[in-house]
């Protein structure tokens, strides 16, 4: 059988239907599904993708027997409207659409009232019995047809028309006479003929192959090739071409236009919300010369408007639109986003496709279309954009209040903060001690700042990107920041900040909105996020779905209490550092790296041992039950050294240590590339007291948890930076030396895998260890040899580029980090089968890496204490896809349901 | 058939042969194949490697039946040679020796004299008719089996020997008399029962098990553990032990006991080399007590010694000693080194094995064996070390020249150099200009020092490794160099250099041994490295054998100039950046960085250009008709910048441009991890027109030459830290436009392979390669972890622990950056079958790491200039083992020669 290039629609049948968006795209499957299921669409057909693919295969050449197909589908739609293409008398009319699988900026969009010339354009007026409908109609296909096809500006048509209205005092094309669009039409043909040196084509045929062919030219401009190129969108899907017989809205106060959403896209409440024009094309809605007017009475009077909803002017449409509402959401089981035409009080629906909404609403949606019994638990799971559950658990700005936005940095964490700006983390902990809610600003920070950015409300920089330290630390903590707002100029010595004419000094109120990057003056009141009861009853859909594990990463008990709250089913990452930045503790951890042995390192440590006892108890307090991984010290020494002038005078002096002395040390710490340093276990190797200390606090803080509690507690020790199996072996030793000598059973070791070289080498360092977890933060950094804290200078230029579609710090680079991922699994498994493996970069909170982590086969993800949320339901969503979830399968529950 | 644990030898038999050393250790082996070609061997047996595995995999008990094979074996000797061991009248003695495959420190050496108690001591007094020769070597015996198997001190018997000896003013050992010995023997027995509260065991069945046991025991002491950790020598290899017949070098003048090598081992003349001494045991000559006296007449005469030749001595049984020698040389094709004794002018050899020598002496003794038959060209290619040519090709210190070593650091890059010392870069260039030969004398080196480093004639640093700055560039440009002399203080603004209470201001002359890593006051003259026919030939044969293309690292004339006198097939890796660091240049360079805009920085670039095109030039009519690779620039911007508030202030000046702006610009490309920063092609992706204009500037070049000389040049481009394809492919499309505004057709572009990424996503980045250049610097930083300027504070540690075996920048980590390696190449050719693949790392000079090279199938490897002729050398060897040479095989050869 020979291709079929053409399929039909019209008339309650059609060839295609809604599945074969890869065939037909996305609005002409639509189309065809709604034609099948007996809905009013006006008669057409489309063009298939395998038309735009063969085009371009064949130095644009078209099928043999596309043309046939055109013709013999085009006399379907004559012989169904009883109207023919070219007919002097009583002409036919088609509207022309591109359609893409998904909708692709670039593409040519709409060609309407195509088949009009200076002929036909009076068989309409007199069919129409209106002769101005169908010379407006004539210049309205010009203009489009000029742009949109032959290649001319559309300004230059709107010229002659915005002259015309100015000449004669007109403020609406309404008030524009059928005499005057036949002269505008002239001037429109006479632009044409002065441009190209050729007339506007008048054979109906010409502009319609016409039109087709500029479909297929738009698949290749410039913009839509750049589009797919960082979209990842091969070349060879092709487009649709949807050939369709025009109605009109536009033929007098019985013909209206509208678009609509089954439900609320923004509250996801039950309720018609859309707009509709009388006597309108629609182009017109969209362009916002007329206000729209409400669908329903209720919804005209919640917005207060005067103008009468489509319920009132035209009831019998209103109900049958309405009834149409309810047949699409039973049938594509989905909120959706719709467009109809009524032409003399008769309803025609021209596109239908699933609804845009916010996060709330998807929430509101899909738990109601589960109460009304049109989709199962898991769809529901499906249907909420995991990332957007950000948008519900942090408190925002008041969508009413006034604000005066005076710079725009990185949304780097969400959620709106205020307070009185301080310029130093020292400043923070002072002014929170003693009850101020403050926002610290700092160029950037560093580890020093974690204390203050601890006691901030919210964090403000100007340098670094959605990776930096303050974005990472920040989201982390769950505190709003906004990061990189480069117009600031901070003084921190002089505590102002100014940027253009404003300057604020420390102690005036700001307030930051994280997620919009916004940073404004003065205190903006703020709405407390407000979980729903909707939220848990899906993210309990979403636990029964799920096969991974989902854990935070959590250092203190604040942390630790969210991360329980916010359903973590465990730790998967406990740094102990930050227990190092201490203020109280600092002091003594310069003075161990001073200490000139090891005796002297030993009685600094002492000092630290109990501080770090009570941190593990506290934190094993909070997750009694679930498991806690605890990663011995990581960054390098110099991180914790005094820098300033300042503060290495202060150090010097209190620890009694020569001032030269102490900057001798920091040059000799001062290291080139700190990243690829003397840190991690490499730590633990030279200086093996330090991480002695810290597996002995570990293990004894567990053991009294224990006992205190009633409850086992098996504390995960977790080895960073491991790249061969030697290190781990030497560490796990001194590991099981100290559990030995504390007297504890219940514990394991395992590693981070966070180097190229330990994923290589897994099947040998799995040997030793009983868990791997993914540091994939390091990992991207060391793969791509890209340095988080440097990328931003050129990163922004490269995802224009298109090299990294997606910031690799975000979302997890599966091509190629991805590979070293599955090689560290699959050799970690195949040494230890039972090896349990997680992921605990800033990636377990994304949820297209966790989808991949879900196919690899990782045991669990674990993120910051605010993502937890969002990994549930993302690794929920992952499972249900790869068709590893824990339910059973979707279609037998929607059978069963 | 039962394991046969025991093989016997002597009597011109053997259960063994030399080809066993697996299962008899390497002194096992040889003593078989000596006894079995007929050459005089004490008899005796080999207990196999297989019982010491059997011992330790059954909790140190010995196979079933071992017992019974050794008491045959005893017997066989016992008839042999005519005594029983421990019979009264006549006994045996016996040797016990341990012998794994290769010697290992940490085992058991030698028990002599093992049989001798109370009893036995007598009848051998009686038998050889001298009583004094008994005592001495029952004292012997008690000493070494009291240290080696009972674990007592040494030192313990040899103060009651130097007691006596004092107390009687004796000077020498041979001046004991008979009773003397017996009542020191007396002593020493009682220091046994004193330590062990037991008696000296007088069983010698039980002393003969006791060696064997402790021959084994030794196999696990902690520094054989260590050992074989370090070198992956795998414990179950175990160790034989070997038991021999004693023979008597001390049993009067008609006696002797001596070493030699077949060939002098330091020059590889022709010449028997040895010592000997009348009446002693082999101990005596090692121990030093008395001087050893020559083989020869003629090696006498040379040596201006006193002491009469054994050719003068015992003349029949040097003519039997130099007999054995050309028979060993003949059967085991190589030099030797021997040991032997003579009892009562008979000739006995004890040990036969190659001997080590230097790389002159394995040069000659390679060439000559070839033109005297005994092997093949490409057995001579595998005889010499490749790693040790280094030595041949650097002047050195006049070994007969005094000197003072004042300081020791690395030995960074071999060679001897002197002159006067200066302490900064410029300053070496300008005395350098003026004619004086200068050392440039640095706390550490950096890219701005590379002008001061060309002109100086050797390079001192006090920090850094044996990969810092300093030490790759100066081995880079065949400097010498010492790095890292920590006890050097510098002062670069007093321009002096104190070490103790030495001190040196600019101007004094030094000198450095780059090879030994000292730092001498003064000048000590040097001797020119004179390379031999030899040298030539054995080159040859080299190229004849290998697979593997050699290229060098060269981006100055004088570096082509040496590499190409060396041999290197073309150029590998051309770094385009030590062209930017010129002095003339430099400026314009910063000016090109601090431009505000596109044009700001073309208008300096267009200053560059022309510079660049030279240099190209000049280096493509060196290697005019070899290949060259050009890299384009690789560093950050940054390092280009001023650092010093003079160097700053300077600039700005010149430039014109505010001090602070200077600063600003400063702070703004500061980057945390420089290696992991905007640098590579990711500069010429944000400034496509720096790679723009050295292409350019490369393909004018090449244009020219081809011009000029009448010859094509191809040169090959060089994009460098590609971790995605697409950046490669923007940078090709930039290339091949330029090369067609240029009108240049005869070139190829290609990627390093250099960030783990790249060597994962090899297929896909093929497509638009035409070659691949391993960057194994880099590669092993990323993909360890591990920045090459940093690793100084815990790589030493990290080596000592085992954890590297090597340092992974000298030498390639095969198990891990070896998979990138192989995992790049492979997908890399699935792509493009005739991918070119090289590496251009340091470790392309390195024998190791160039034999891995061969085994994965990489098309050439590069290296600095000075190792052009060892990577020859190595890559042959690596043909030759791998059996991918070029020549035919090497039995064939051999049957045919």
């Amino acid at each position: 059988m020979a291709q079929k290039w053409v399929y039909g629609f019209g008339n309650g049948k059609a060839d295609g239907k809604a599945d074969m968006k890869n065939l037909l795209g996305g609005k002409g499957a639509n189309l065809a599904e709604m034609s099948a299921i007996g809905l009013p669409v006006p008669p057409g057909f489309t063009v298939t993708t395998e038309v735009c693919t063969h085009f371009y295969a064949n130095k644009q050449q078209y099928p043999d027997g596309l043309k046939a197909e055109v013709d013999k589908a085009m006399a379907a739609i004559e012989k169904s409207v009883g109207c023919n293409f070219g007919d002097a008398k009583n002409p036919l009319l088609v509207s022309v659409r591109s359609g893409a699988r998904a909708s692709m900026p670039g593409m040519m969009d709409t060609v309407l009232n195509l088949g009009l010339n200076d002929v036909t354009v009076e068989g309409l007026a007199k069919r129409a019995n209106d002769e101005r409908f169908a010379w407006d109609s004539y210049r309205r296909f010009i203009t489009m047809y000029s742009d949109v096809v032959l290649g001319l500006e559309r300004h230059d048509f709107e010229d002659v028309l915005d002259t015309y209205k100015r000449r004669h005092n007109l403020t609406s094309d309404t008030q524009i006479k059928a005499d005057a669009w036949k002269s505008i039409v002239a001037e429109f043909k006479q632009i044409v003929k002065d441009k190209l040196k050729r007339d506007f084509p008048q054979d109906p045929q010409e502009q319609l192959w016409g039109a087709i062919g500029a479909v297929f030219q738009s698949w290749m401009t410039p913009r839509a090739v750049t589009y797919r190129q960082i979209h990842n969108i091969p070349a060879e899907w092709g487009t649709a071409v949807n050939v369709q017989a025009m109605v009109f809205g536009n033929m007098g106060d019985d013909c209206a236009t509208g678009v609509a959403f089954t439900r609320d896209p923004s509250t996801g409440e039950n309720f018609f919300y859309g707009e509709y024009l009388v006597n309108a094309q629609g182009e017109d809605v969209v362009a916002g010369i007329r206000t729209p007017q409400t669908l329903t009475i209720k919804a005209k009077e919640r917005e207060g408007s005067k103008l009468p909803a489509m319920e009132e002017v035209m009831p019998d449409v209103f109900k049958q639109l309405n009834d149409v509402r309810h047949i699409l959401e039973k049938h594509y089981r989905d909120m959706q986003d719709i467009e109809f035409t009524v032409q003399q009080s008769k309803l025609y629906m021209l596109q239908t496709r699933n609804g845009k909404r916010t996060a709330a609403a998807a929430l509101k949606v899909a738990c109601d279309m589960v109460a009304e019994g049109l989709i199962t638990q898991d769809e529901a799971v499906l249907r909420v954009d995991a990332s957007s559950l950000d948008q519900l658990l942090h408190p925002t700005l008041d969508p009413k209040a006034k604000k005066q936005v005076i710079a725009k940095g990185l949304p780097a964490s969400p959620g709106a903060a205020q307070g009185k700006i301080v310029f130093t983390a020292d400043e923070a902990e002072v002014w929170a001690k003693r009850g101020e809610q403050v926002l610290l600003v700092r160029v950037e920070t560093s580890p020093e700042d974690i204390h203050g950015m601890h006691a901030a409300a919210g964090i403000i920089t100007s340098r670094g990107g959605m990776t930096s330290h303050a974005a990472v630390v920040a989201r982390g903590m769950g505190r709003p920041c906004v990061a990189g707002a480069g117009s600031l100029q901070i003084d921190t010595k002089g505590k102002t900040l100014k940027v253009g004419t404003v300057e604020a000094k420390e102690g005036d109120v700001l307030t930051i909105d994280g997620a919009a990057g916004e940073i404004i003056l003065g205190a903006v009141p703020t709405v407390q996020a407000e979980l729903s009861g909707d939220f848990a009853k899906l993210m309990g859909w979403a636990d029964a779905a799920r096969r991974m594990g989902v854990r935070a990463n959590a250092e203190t008990p604040e942390d630790a209490k969210t991360a329980r709250h916010f359903g973590a089913e465990g730790i998967g990452l406990c740094r102990t550092e930050h227990m190092f930045f201490d203020p109280n503790r600092i002091q003594k951890v310069r003075e161990m790296i001073f200490a000139d042995d090891v005796e002297g390192r030993k009685k600094a440590l002492a000092f630290l041992a109990p501080m770090q006892k009570a941190d593990f108890k506290s934190i094993f307090k909070i997750m009694l039950g679930l498991p806690v991984t605890v990663r011995l010290l990581d960054p390098p020494l110099h991180e914790f050294l005094p820098h300033t002038d300042a503060d290495i005078a202060a150090f010097a002096k209190t620890a009694n240590i020569d001032d030269k002395r102490v900057r001798q040390r920091l040059s000799q710490l001062h290291e080139a590339n700190p990243m690829l340093g003397h840190r991690g276990c490499r730590l633990g190797i030279t200086y093996p007291e330090i991480y002695e200390m810290q597996v002995r606090a570990i293990f004894e803080a567990a053991l009294e948890v224990a006992k205190e509690e009633g409850k086992t507690v098996t504390p995960e020790v977790m080895i960073p930076l491991i790249a061969t199996r030697k290190e781990l072996t030497i560490l796990k030793t001194m590991t099981d030396r100290v559990a030995g000598e504390v007297g504890i059973k219940d514990y394991t070791v395992g590693t981070m895998i966070e180097l190229p070289r330990a994923a290589l080498m897994a099947d040998d360092i799995a040997h030793d260890a009983a868990f791997f977890s993914f540091g994939t933060n390091d990992l991207t950094q060391t793969t791509l040899g890209l340095s988080r804290d440097d990328a931003g200078n050129f990163l922004p230029a490269y995802t224009d580029a298109g090299i990294y579609a997606r910031d690799p710090f975000q979302t997890l680079d599966t091509q190629g980090v991805g590979q070293l991922i599955e090689m560290g699994l699959q050799k970690g498994r195949k040494t230890k089968p039972d090896l349990k493996v997680g992921i605990c970069g800033e990636h377990g909170g994304d949820p297209d890496s966790i989808a991949f982590c879900e196919k690899t086969g990782l045991d669990y993800v674990s993120c910051s204490p605010f993502r937890v949320p969002v990994a549930r339901l993302a690794a929920a969503q992952a499972a249900l896809k790869s068709g590893t979830g824990k339910t059973v399968p979707m279609k037998k529950k929607a059978a069963n349901g």
